[in-house]
C-alpha cells in the first residue's frame, strides 16, 4: 500500500491555488484527498468536484469545498486512479463502481493525471475484468450483446443483490482478457442500447504518477 | 385523435396467440392496449412487456399478463408510436419520454409496428425536437456537448423540476431542424459521455399503420 500512498500523496503537487479540482475515487486517490485536506487547513484556496458519492463524503469530512457543474464547466485538473494503465496512456478504470462521473470529470478537465503503483502498468489491456455501466431494464438482453463481442459478462454483486452505482444503474464486469483495440471496443460497446458508460479511459490521460515500494515516476504524455 | 384510434386499433389484428408483446407508451399506443386489454378478457393468451411506468399500470388495470426480460430475451412483435416518421422508416421517438425502454424493448423484437397518423409522416427527420436521456451529474456538459452537433438543447422540465425519466435520468430536447443523416448523428450522439440514449431509431421498423380521417394505410418496409 505504501506506492499508492506515495503516488497518491505526489499528485498535490500539481494542484494550484484558485484551481477547480475533480477529485477521483479509491485507495490511491485517498491519499490525495487526505494531503489536499491538510493544505486546505493551511489555507490553499480551491473548488474541486467529486467523482463519486463516497469521494464527496471523504472531501466534506476534510473541509474541502465543493462546487458542481452548475458553478463550473471546465475543470483545471483532475487526479484519480486507474485499475490497468497501458503503453498508449489507455486506461481501465471502475473497479471502485465510479466510471461513469469519473468519465464525465476527467472529460471536463484540462488536464487529467493518473496516479498508479507499478502493478497497474500493462503490455495491453484487459487482464482486468472491463467494467461497463448498463440501464438495469433489459440487462439481461444487453449482457447478451456486449457478450457477442467475445467476453463474458458477470453482474456485479453487492450483498446478494445487484451494485447499484451512484446513478443508479447496473455494473456487468466483462473479462476480454485482452483488449488489442481499445477505441475500437470501447465504441462498440457504448453504441449497444442499454449501455450507459465503458470503463475504457482512452487518450484521456496527460500524465501517470507511478509509485513503487522505494521512488516515485512521472511518465508525461508528450 | 379518431385517426390514433384507428390505427391503433388496427395494429391489434398482428398480435397471435402464445405472442410475448412488446407494449409502447404515448396516445396511440393507447388504444392498441385497450383492444388488446378487450381480447385478454375474450380468453387471448399472450404475455407483455411494458416500456414504461405508464404503459404497465394501464396494461395491469385492464387484466393484460406481464412478463420480464428475467423471463425471455427475445419478443415476437412490439407496438408502439412515432413523433416523426421518415421515408426511409427512420424514426424520432421520445415526446413521452420513455424513449430508452421504447428501443431497448423495440431492439429486442422480431417485428416492430408503428402506429401513426399522417402527422407523423415527414420527408427529413428533425423538426420535431430529438428527444435524448442523460445523465443528470454534469448534464450541463453534456448539453454542451450536444449543442456542438448544431443544434439547441433545451432540459425538458415538469412542474419548474427537471423532468425524470423512468430511469432517473433527464432529457433534453434538442432542435436541430434537419437532420440529414440520422444513423451518423445517432451514432455521435451516443458517443458522448453522459448520453445515455438518443430518440433516432434507425432502420428498426417493419411496418407503418398509418390512420387518417377515414381510413388506414400499411407501410411495409419491404
Amino acid at each position: 500500500m505504501i506506492s499508492k500512498q506515495l503516488a497518491g500523496e505526489k499528485a498535490v503537487e500539481f494542484i494550484k491555488a484558485d484551481m477547480t479540482i475533480g477529485l477521483g475515487t479509491g485507495s490511491t486517490v485517498y491519499w490525495t484527498i487526505h494531503r489536499l485536506g491538510k493544505m486546505v487547513k493551511n489555507g490553499l484556496q480551491i473548488r474541486a468536484i467529486p467523482t463519486s458519492k463516497q469521494t464527496e463524503s471523504l472531501a466534506k469530512e476534510l473541509g474541502i469545498p465543493m462546487t458542481s457543474f452548475s458553478e463550473v464547466s471546465q475543470l483545471d485538473l483532475t487526479i484519480d486512479g486507474a485499475d490497468e494503465i497501458d503503453t498508449h496512456f489507455n486506461l481501465i478504470k471502475g473497479g471502485g463502481g465510479a466510471l461513469l462521473r469519473e468519465k464525465l470529470v476527467a472529460a471536463a478537465s484540462k488536464r487529467f493525471i493518473i496516479a498508479a503503483d507499478d502493478s497497474n502498468l500493462v503490455h495491453t489491456l484487459g487482464k482486468f475484468p472491463l467494467p461497463v455501466e448498463v440501464v438495469p431494464f433489459a440487462w439481461e438482453v444487453t449482457a447478451q450483446r456486449i457478450a457477442s463481442l467475445n467476453c463474458k459478462p458477470v453482474l456485479r454483486m453487492n450483498n446478494k443483490k445487484p451494485y447499484i452505482t451512484d446513478n443508479g444503474n447496473f455494473i456487468l464486469d466483462c473479462s476480454f482478457e485482452k483488449i488489442e483495440n481499445p477505441l475500437d471496443l470501447s465504441e462498440k460497446l457504448k453504441l449497444i442500447p442499454g449501455v450507459v458508460e465503458t470503463g475504457l479511459f482512452i487518450d484521456m490521460a496527460d500524465l501517470i504518477i507511478v509509485g513503487s515500494k522505494n521512488d516515485i515516476r512521472l511518465i508525461n504524455k508528450n
